[in-house]
């Protein structure tokens, strides 16, 4: 029904999913470089200005889908659209990374995605637009400090 | 390549692009409706905790793609990846709003979607996941009055 096409790729570390970082905020000092397609370089003007942007990808390696899963920073089940587990109806990630942009290739600190990630979507984080002030977290009980340090296991495989 | 398919569908009083407001910052007072598709319920549980959501969906009305635009907000052709325009390669879109869950539909504040638009995921905002701070927004002048009273017209049609 959509027409979704790869529009680039992500390189990063990450060659398996086990022992990978579950958030951006997990990854400050892990570099990644996106390869735009080339024909749409001319697409990438401006975004220099721009210090942070979300990434909108495929996660590409994962074929099921399930409504309750439990996270990594929890124990009990809960339902996907509560979580950020890549098991979703679709298979579609989203990471806000800090950027910077040469040519067709973009460098982003805090990647937290597999290597060869096929790249859907790139936009600016506007605080203006996107800036939330006293937002409640539901079931994530976790701190900070755990955000950063958890790494990730076979179970989304 | 990528089987992305519709989950729902988002209810607007936008029946038309024009004169919609840009982002959800002009949408405080507007309500939405996400009907999603009722196999899949059982995905919500656990999103009454959160206050705010991404949601991700396509921007189903529009068929080009342009490299560079003169964004709303703005008076210069930009980059397509450093606005938030619907004509970009896929046409994907990405709104922070405010919400309440009651079974199968998800009430929301702060919609800036046309009517019918089909919902391709639903993500928690969790700060301690996504929150940015220092950010730089570039070409983005605007005050944060102007995003909130600028409304669209016709030129991403």
């Amino acid at each position: 029904m959509h027409n979704i096409k790869s529009i680039g790729t992500i390189k990063t570390p990450f060659k398996a999913i086990e022992d990978m970082p579950i958030q951006p905020k997990g990854a400050k000092d892990v570099e990644g470089i996106i390869i735009l397609d080339e024909e749409l370089s001319e697409g990438l003007k401006d975004l220099d200005g721009f210090s942070h942007i979300y990434l909108i990808y495929s996660f590409h390696e994962v074929k099921r889908t399930e409504l309750t899963v439990t996270p990594f920073m929890d124990t009990q089940e809960r339902g996907v659209f509560s979580t950020r587990t890549p098991l979703r109806p679709n298979h579609i990630g989203l990471s806000i990374v800090l950027k910077s942009v040469k040519d067709n290739k973009v460098y982003v600190d805090g990647i937290d995605v597999l290597d060869g990630t096929p790249l859907l979507d790139i936009k600016p984080f506007i605080e203006k637009f996107d800036g939330v002030k006293d937002s409640k977290s539901g079931w994530l009980k976790a701190s900070a400090e755990d955000v950063i340090n958890k790494r990730s296991d076979k179970r989304f495989e």
